[in-house]
């Protein structure tokens, strides 16, 4: 038996989430079908991140056990040519030892929100990204945003369905930044709760267009309830960029 | 009457390029639609760049003429309502004189043309990016593009339905660049033949893979003749980035 880490870019467009599910596809029953494909093995496929219906994946970090031995480029090759036309893509692969875990060896995760910031609906880049038409003050979101970094109960800012044990979450980073019609929010954290990077994008959104001040986001995440939420930014502009790992 | 000078963008993979066509959707159809919708008048759209079935546009300059006195914000609001689900966008509009012409007044082209290089298949990209699987040496198709700039017979690189009167044009800009696993091209001149960017982008691919030596671009060139042409690069990775006009 041998454990291949992959790095999978993915259109979460097209899919229910990374999770298999009884309902609709999902990146994880097409990636273990291709492996079955080349393998004829039964395989799981555990993530770093459980990105929802429409998030994006630039850099998830998955891994699945098989008992063939294939050198990691001709197994990528494999699964890439059995995952089309799936809009999933295996874009690095490496042999790990058994006891390394995709999820729970994880030890950061980042994330990237994508708004694009105009009055004109979106063409290239539909599904992509969320366009908000009212201008956003990226450096009013930022400073709104700081309030949010470190270690804090994050009950506000996480779904119902959320099925973390604790709402306790420490946030490393939070950054607002404004490129041209774009304005890009990175955050990263060890991990993150069900909703968190949407629920906040939402909340700095209203601080961006003015409706909330740069004070309420701190006072919603004081309230520690759900129903303190301004907003829950749509997934299409939400993108998993990286899980780190001890080296 | 007032003539309105449009921005537009689009992905070009859902028409059959911007000029109406008898044989399926264009832009230049979903446009003069629109307009018709709101100002009950048969308007005509009139663009500076031709672009083929799977080319997109960042910028591309068109106008239309219409007898009814709209605000430029409104007018283009009112399109972009009317536009949708389409992917195209108005993203400027405003007024310019009778004698002002989106094609015939404009001075300058500008495209890019984006390679994906890497071994895995596209997923957020996809149709929207070519993809080379083998090595591109960025900086050895740069030193070839350099032979095609200046004025030539672009016979070679020019499509068999190409209607311009002579193969005769002044390539301003042809640079080539390395962006992580990214190649892009940018071209500039007064006008292109039909297909001369991706005839030009298809020849410094196989400079890039090795496949063809530096100084191959040029003979092709020379040649004069379309038999000499290495490869038409697909239509999916070329973006009408921008026209110029005199102030």
């Amino acid at each position: 038996m041998t454990r291949y880490a992959l790095t999978l870019e993915f259109d979460g467009a097209t899919f229910f989430g990374l999770q298999r599910q009884d309902h609709g596809p999902s990146v994880q029953q097409a990636v273990e079908e291709a492996a079955h494909a080349i393998t004829g093995e039964q395989v799981t496929l555990h993530s770093a991140g459980r990105t929802d219906s429409g998030v994006h994946a630039l850099g998830m970090v998955s891994h699945l056990d098989i008992e063939k031995s294939f050198e990691p480029f001709r197994l990528m090759e494999g699964l890439n040519a059995k995952l089309r036309p799936d809009p999933v893509a295996v874009i690095a692969c490496e042999v790990k030892p058994d006891d390394w875990h995709a999820r729970f060896s994880c030890t950061g995760r980042a994330y990237e929100y994508r708004i694009c910031n105009r009055r004109a609906p979106l063409t290239l880049d539909r599904g992509k990204a969320w366009q908000v038409s009212r201008h956003l003050d990226a450096d009013a979101m930022h400073e709104a945003a700081q309030a949010l970094v470190g270690r804090h109960d994050f009950t506000t800012f996480r779904s119902a369905h959320c099925q973390a044990a604790s709402p306790d979450k420490t946030l490393d980073r939070l950054d607002v930044r404004r490129e041209g019609e774009w304005v890009i929010v990175e955050a990263a954290a060890r991990s993150f709760l069900h909703h968190q990077v949407r629920s906040m994008v939402g909340c700095l959104a209203l601080v961006g267009q003015g409706q909330w001040r740069v004070q309420q986001v701190a006072e919603a995440l004081e309230a520690r309830d759900r129903q303190a939420l301004g907003y829950n930014a749509p997934p299409d502009g939400l993108y998993f960029i990286k899980a780190k790992y001890p080296d």
